[in-house]
């Protein structure tokens, strides 16, 4: 059966927003960008698109990636970083902003600090609107190229073992994308967190039906079962009492020591910037992949979802 | 009568330049740029040329705008926003600046927030610079792209009623909008302003001999009468007596009430950024252009000003 | 004799990098590149390719030459200015954002405030790095366009007399562009600077085996000899009694008068941005080439170490 591209002039909000058939089609398409880019093929499949690329926060990591994936496929953009400074020091609203934008482009990506703005500018827009980060809200491209990450790796899902590491209540890449591995399969959870940090009660009910889950406070036992590990930064200005912080904070490091304890077919992952919680001394452990597939896989997940939101793909 | 390119290899710097011959050109070829985009065509137009966006003062509409119209004939682009902090902070002129970006690229837009610093770049040039603002002085295509929206309207000028409401003092977009209308044909202008912020005298003094011009401190009666209602902004910042200011500001907010008073073929323009000017529940009126016909056809203009200048059109 | 790439994906990170044979490559690319810009052809050369631009640093003129470069070969480009708010903020190392890029893009070009950061992203990187500047270090590209300009008029280097004034003891340009000349041939230096700012010993030491060095105070003889005069600026900050400052500073300012004594076959050069040290009078003399070959050189010479680079020119 011939998959539909469910994502041909939709907006990227959220991960709620696809089907396990989204995601089977679009990881297809995902795996034909590597192609692409790894046979270091020249594509002209979005020549003659532009996309604008909004940043209302900093990230450059997002930033370049959106705009390699533009490119590689031939279009063209508007790099906009550091919009706080600009239209915005003039009193606009962002609504008046997308409409401007979408004037002069086919597709808007948009970072912005305050929760639901990616929300607000699909409201008005009548081009794509992409949610490339929404303040403690979401992220989903991050949360798609960890999915495809995983995905390569194990090709399924059901059995797997996935722990995530560190911050859990704040981590809005661990929430979406323990509801899309929800989505896939019956995976097995551990959530591995300090007492005050630990995953919010409302996204575990959204899981429980469908996933096991186990939490613990401690990486030690853990780090022996599970196949992947994707480990989040715990950071110290979130702790009142610091005494708790100094206490706890080595557990989630993450040492070549610890790793001799992993599995042998474990991916160890981190959606970047790390500040410590993975010494550099694991980065040439071939189990690592946060420097090296799961970072090449943004670039191929978002030329994919440029190229199937603007309908260049079937 | 085939009319001739009066743009190739010309600066760009003050709507006093053009000739009724030359807008005629122009926009026929706007018209083919709208085109182009409306069908979602790729062209090639101006592969292998450069654009530098020079910007000395933050504009993400006004930069977008040209960046989007380089890429999509095909150009590429130098995008500088933020010039303030880099060369200028090691005491470079503007002319030695000027004298770098034509080494590395076939045409300059430059914002700039003196009056004359465009001139003062078409000076030292070899390649055509495009006045994207100097301060208080001119922004050559938005007035182009505002008489293009009224033109593809009314198809004639000679009759018009337009009206320009709000601080007709300072707007350098009305001083130039006005003095183009002129060059085209018989209209008659409604200037609408407090007194404090009255059309410049000099300014009337050149329109006067081809055109009427009635003036006026409130706009209830002539929304009735005007084809053309532009609105600019009322900024508070301008009154030494805040009393005048409160007792006034209501008369120039454009609110769906007013609205009913107006014509059935009004449009309805702002060159944006809007501080509540418009109130929003206006912008689903169709008479409303001001984020729809208004600011595409920024897009198509700065495309065929573009080709034009480089030589790519006939 | 047909020559080799040497440049096939290496980083270019100093001067002292580059055989005799290399040089002789690269500039026959370079006038190769020269031609396809003056002809105003298309070139699809590096169609396909990205290059991120990683600037620490404000330098709107090397930026823009690189992105310009760039894309007058067919490539696209991740332009990052002010990387300094970005993740920098957040903590990242470089050494994790050269990692980064190298996903996203297939070569990287750094300007960094720290000398050895470019020798240091190139430690990690697998794309080939292109050092753009790196503090009080390196900046290979304007040694190598300096070159270039120099070869371009006189053709050979045996028995050329260059002179170098300003700022010797600090400045990055004039000592890689001192070991590139004797690297050619055996030319006549003329080292021109105030006693605190001379050149310093370690260099002369590299160079002393195959040139000759003649060192001066003042330019007023120097000036009637010499083929070559490279200004550099004397920086008041870098005296602690100003009152030498005061006494030399117009030793070093570049007139009209000056220039009468100079020879008829002189070339003028500045890497600019200049602030005085050259008056603006002198900017029309044909001598001076600062503000036009210099300055597309880097254009031209940039365009083909991309190519080479990427290994699309043999």
């Amino acid at each position: 059966m011939k998959r539909k591209n469910g994502f041909l002039g939709k907006d990227i909000l959220s991960v709620d927003q696809f089907s396990k058939e989204d995601l089977t089609f679009l990881f297809r398409k995902t795996t034909l960008m590597k192609k692409i880019v790894e046979a270091g093929k020249k594509s002209k499949m979005l020549q003659g698109k532009i996309m604008t690329v909004l940043f209302y926060e900093p990230s450059s990591r997002t930033f370049g990636s959106f705009i390699s994936a533009m490119q590689r496929l031939g279009g063209g953009i508007i790099p906009l970083q550091g919009m706080t400074y600009s239209s915005v020091a003039k009193g606009e609203t962002l609504e008046d902003t997308i409409r401007t934008f979408e004037c002069y482009s086919d597709i808007i990506v948009i970072r912005h600090p305050e929760v639901g703005s990616a929300k607000k500018a699909a409201l008005v827009s009548t081009v794509p609107i992409i949610n490339a980060g929404d303040g403690v809200g979401e992220h989903p491209t991050q949360a798609l190229l960890d999915l495809f990450t995983i995905l390569s790796k194990f090709k399924k899902i059901d059995g797997l073992k996935v722990a995530f590491v560190g911050d859990l209540l704040n981590g809005r890449t661990v929430h979406s994308l323990s509801k899309l591995l929800a989505k896939m399969g019956k995976v097995e959870f551990f959530f591995v967190a300090p007492k005050i940090l630990r995953m919010p009660q409302e996204i575990k009910d959204q899981l429980k039906n469908r996933v096991s889950i186990i939490e613990a406070e401690k990486l030690d036992e853990v780090i022996k079962k599970v196949n992947v590990l994707y480990i989040t930064r715990v950071q110290k200005e979130r702790f009142s009492d610091l005494s708790i912080y100094e206490n706890i904070k080595n557990f989630y490091i993450i040492t070549k020591k610890l790793m001799e304890k992993a599995r042998k077919d474990l991916i160890l992952m981190h959606p970047l910037p790390r500040v410590g919680e993975i010494s550099t001394e694991v980065d040439n452990d071939s189990r690592a992949v946060y420097l090296t597939e799961q970072m090449r896989n943004g670039l191929y997940v978002r030329m994919a979802l440029l190229a199937a939101t603007l309908g260049k793909i079937k």
